[in-house]
């Protein structure tokens, strides 16, 4: 099937729909992987979109992400950390998917003080803003399944304790609390989604060090060898960013999610070897070698990984559909279509 | 009993006292309550104390706290954030006790940023520096109780659930983190003791926001009323500074510490309707009275707390000695005497 912009959970719920219909909404980080994504589909449910990105350098922010619906949106570049920038944005604004975010765990032990500001600087500051200017907003966090740190046996729910493993699951598990605390504190209405690893169009494919996926398809499109740290064997939950962008609408519709953190997660998860075998399958270039674990990343692996999401599932309906043989087609086409605006390298690469 | 500098638990033990002799050691926020008594209880154990301290106002940095040993030690004003400032210092130090923090709740709530860069900024700067610089150094944080936040039945032990009320809880927690964090990947030797609440000498009494003791000493040498919000039922765990001091030495000189955490406590917690009641008889001045609890405080109030010691009891030998009525004896008789060096007001109270 083909991938719709607007997930087809959503479609297939009308109440879901006219929710977002001309109603304000700002995405921060909303020209990076999951926020344009998201700003896709809004603009598409007929909402007002604003986007805040400050489109630092290495980080997901892209032009193109959003080139064709540039016409239907506000974009603001400007940093969330300045509150003269984020006043006015937040002023009648009723949803605000605040997606700002460093996610390279690598980088974050390189220059925790950067992952700091990006990840809790940033929040506590929107947070602020939000308590003086606009406390009836709802704001949608994500947060990260890095949070709990090294795998445990079986699904992983919301009570397993918080164990980060390395500075960005410290700083998101910061983040995330900020959000909780202004919501008991001062009434604002805060939901953090702990997502999984997200795959699909849009990411950065300009460095290995953000989303383990996406750079196996660069790799794969550049017939290269894609290796396999200590053979793949690592079990990830991988979700196509349409499932999520899902999430992330009836989440943000509901108002039971309200102070409430919930794991995304996916039906079948699979081992890094098997995604690799995939992408190298559907792509037919590039091959899979394994070599053996760097001893400086050893530290901060996390080993398999699998979330239990029967809370979104129970709370606010949701359940992943796109399946990853599908997902890793569509997030191959796109980019044999678009390299060009994405296969420029960063300066971190 | 007089409460001796150096206390009596370590003063009993030759081999904890020989091991700080002729050995350089860092006290950061060392002119400030904990530290200012830590420093003299090393220089009585014969150690080459540097003390790092910004002065800021509205923290505890106060030049008297030092003054009598201040020919016995190094004193550098600066900035624990600047790693200009502390790069040198951590050369050559085997031991470091990292006490920079910012403690008043309220505070923390009314300015969340910098809380976060009084408890995690300055932190993230000085492990970076031990990382690259020292790697050999220990370091021991100071955590707090409030990283459990609210009240739970019967004596709270490390393994109970961390969740903060408020800012300044996140950010302990994320302070604490980080110094876990760089002794699992970089094998630095960190520790860290959760305080519970600490009173007595060279504490600040120019605000009400830090320390419900010592201000509730100023309001009885004051012969004020002492107003106890919803009666004063809340129990706490009360530790004399002489005996925060032991732990700190204690837990400092013993390797089996690296890389764990420990609750301090006392044995016998009281509510602060009694605390508040030894203290007006103590002083012979000042009254107590009951007023409703303020809304604003009501959400970040924690409710009773005792603290179990059981760990650090384990692990180090450490149990307080100081009993309340002769800890608040030795308080009073401090603050009578030196409340010229105390007294002025700083600009937030």
């Amino acid at each position: 099937m083909a991938i719709p912009t607007v997930p087809s959970l959503v479609t297939s719920r009308a109440e879901v729909m006219s929710f977002f219909a001309r109603r304000n909404i700002l995405v921060t980080g909303g020209a990076g992987f999951i926020g344009s994504n998201l700003a896709r589909a809004l603009v598409e449910l007929d909402a007002r979109v604003t986007v805040l990105d400050s489109m630092a350098p290495n980080y997901g922010g892209n032009e193109f992400n959003l080139a064709d619906i540039r016409d239907q949106i506000t974009f603001v570049r400007g940093d969330q950390a300045d509150a003269g920038t984020v006043i006015p944005l937040v002023a009648g604004t009723d949803c605000i998917f605040n997606l700002v975010g460093q996610v390279s765990h690598v980088d974050s032990m390189e220059d925790p003080l950067t992952d700091l500001r990006t990840n809790v600087v940033a929040h506590i500051s929107l947070l602020e803003c939000l308590r003086r200017h606009q406390p009836q907003a709802k704001v949608l966090f994500a947060g990260t399944r890095g949070q709990y740190g090294r795998a445990r046996p079986g699904p992983v729910d919301e009570s397993v304790a918080i164990a980060p493993v390395d500075v960005n699951g410290i700083n998101k598990h910061a983040g995330e609390s900020y959000h909780l605390l202004y919501a008991r504190t001062y009434g604002l209405r805060a939901t953090s989604l702990r997502l999984a690893n997200t795959y699909g169009p849009r990411h950065t494919m300009r460095t290995h060090r953000q989303g383990v996926l996406a750079w196996f398809v660069r790799q794969a499109l550049d017939d290269e060898e894609i290796r396999l740290f200590g053979g793949g064997t690592q079990v990830r939950d991988c979700n196509h960013v349409s499932d999520v962008v899902s999430a992330l609408l009836l989440s943000m519709a509901s108002s039971v999610t309200d102070g409430e953190v919930f794991n995304l997660g996916s039906s079948s998860p699979q081992s890094l070897s098997t995604i690799a075998q995939t992408i190298v399958t559907t792509v037919g270039r590039g091959k899979v070698t394994e070599v053996p674990y760097p001893p400086h990343l050893q530290s901060i692996e996390i080993g398999d990984y699998v979330g239990d999401f029967t809370k979104a599932k129970r709370m606010f309906g949701w359940a992943p559909v796109v399946e990853l043989e599908e997902g890793i087609a569509d997030t191959v086409a796109y980019y044999s279509r678009h390299r060009d605006h994405y296969w420029q390298r960063g300066v971190t690469t």
